[in-house]
């Protein structure tokens, strides 16, 4: 079995719930229409520093002994990752080293200075990342904690989840963007002990679809080397801890347009009044390219973010 | 007094506010650091349609007789009211006739058209608008309702300062944006009757400071003929309904430039993740340009609408 016992899933639930805004769940009649489904928005945008990586760091932090804590945490992290461990780890007293691109966002930089975080700045390899991490655990005996790949984590983003199943009853579906997997695998988790008729979906980029070819073959994938998505956030791979969780327990992963995206993006914006990232599209995106299959459905959907650009819009 | 009985009030808030959302209130950390005051802030932009225009609409049906109802209602508006009185109609089965401009921003046709308004286009002039309206009253006898300057729908507009004073014990300054003087009448007819110790003040763009203007004189000003803010909502003037009210329970209106509230309307997309229009940005502004006269106070605004054009944004 792949996934954790659901002691521990518990305990993670108690460790990060209180410590993170209960986000709301929005609805929006004209949404409703459009799909022919009944959808339920779980508006992670809202969550502190504006993300539900938020859930994540705190519960890796939660998990870390006092001599760990003392030494602090690194992470690699383009985008909220990187927010998210630092003003978890600000609020614990806690360094927190991130190893950020020198391409990542202005707003995202901002963000994890403002959060207190010790920025390295490595150029925009992966390789490159990981050795800047490892150098700074070297450097300080810090504990690297990975952005999706990491149990801890991964049960931290299961409380989105988690709340959402009991902020509406009688979901029958639960769809979740997919880029490195932790929030599809923290959603299967939650689906399965606390909503298990519910079937669990991932949605991403068809121009990036690694996931979906994943879950086909059974083998993890990878995207081609000049890949891109408008949804920043979806960029990345799946890993050795997430995979076999999402293997086990997501039906299907849907894949959507990149116009497709914008489009759903947009409408989010126009009908929820909502500040959402072009990642958090993805699941409406393939609900509206997918009604037959969703017809009358109780959808719940993980908004996952609302660290926008404002100066960079793509629309 | 210029203000209506309370018993009046109530019937109002007993007619409006099972049939409209209660929407929620939001706070923002960085909000509070950047101005120093405690802000909190009540989001009608997820009203009904998208804005408090709703809650004047509904209450000035609910005073209709059924025969009134029959013959339908009738209203000039470039903006939100024209939605808000064509979907409080339709959910009544009551024709709505809209007067509009030819140059309304389109997102604004589509929604009256969405919610089953019968659109007049005139061109652009107060005359022409107040000519049309009158027309159809004599051709159908329908019920003139003014957007903003009518009791009922001031009336209307206070529930949104009641349910925030409601959500938020102890607020110290209520702050609403001022246009045609609705929502801040209403606002100090909340303030008056369910929060007598809190000051109200009104927001207004600087370009277009008439009502500041009429509240120093004690007579309705008007703005000159090329006048222009960015605030697309709060290009009209004081009626002689709400200005005795506002000049007798409104302390003070504040005034802030075009770049200021671009920026707050920015902050306000930022940090509360929410899309709201132009004229929203208004009372944060004003408290941003006036920090000293704020600090540490237990601020409530009123969030007015979220219905943007989002391929027209001012940034």
């Amino acid at each position: 079995m792949s996934i954790p016992p659901l002691q521990l899933v518990n305990t993670i639930i108690e460790n990060v719930c209180p410590n993170v805004h209960q986000t709301p769940v929005l609805t929006s009649r004209i949404l409703n229409e459009m799909t022919g489904a009944s959808l339920f928005f779980k508006c992670e945008n809202f969550q502190k520093m504006g993300a539900f990586k938020m859930r994540g760091a705190v519960a890796a932090l939660s998990q870390l002994t006092e001599n760990q804590k003392q030494k602090g945490v690194v992470t690699h992290s383009s985008g909220n990752f990187a927010q998210a461990l630092s003003l978890a780890a600000k609020q614990l007293n806690i360094p927190a080293y991130i190893v950020m691109p020198q391409n990542a966002p202005r707003v995202k930089i901002e963000g994890v200075q403002r959060y207190g975080g010790i920025i390295t700045k490595v150029p925009a390899t992966q390789r490159d990342r990981e050795a800047g991490a490892a150098k700074i655990t070297a450097e300080t005996g810090a504990t690297f904690i990975h952005p999706s790949n990491d149990l801890n984590v991964i049960l931290g983003n299961a409380t989105a989840g988690y709340e959402l199943i009991n902020q509406t009853p009688h979901l029958e579906v639960l769809i979740a963007p997919v880029g490195g997997g932790g929030l599809l695998a923290g959603t299967a988790i939650a689906g399965h002990y606390f909503s298990p008729k519910a079937i669990i979906k991932g949605a991403e980029p068809a121009t990036m679809n690694d996931a979906a070819r994943s879950l086909q073959s059974g083998i993890i994938q990878t995207n081609p080397p000049k890949a891109y998505t408008i949804a920043d956030g979806l960029r990345t791979t799946l890993g050795d801890i997430n995979f076999p969780i999402i293997k086990d327990y997501v039906s299907e992963i849907l894949v959507a347009e990149e116009t497709e995206i914008i489009e759903a993006m947009k409408l989010i914006w126009n009908y929820l009044k909502i500040i959402v990232e072009s990642s958090c599209a993805l699941p409406l995106a393939v609900v509206l390219k997918n009604k037959p299959a969703f017809k009358n459905k109780h959808i719940g959907i993980i908004i996952s973010g609302g660290n926008v650009d404002l100066d960079h819009l793509p629309f």
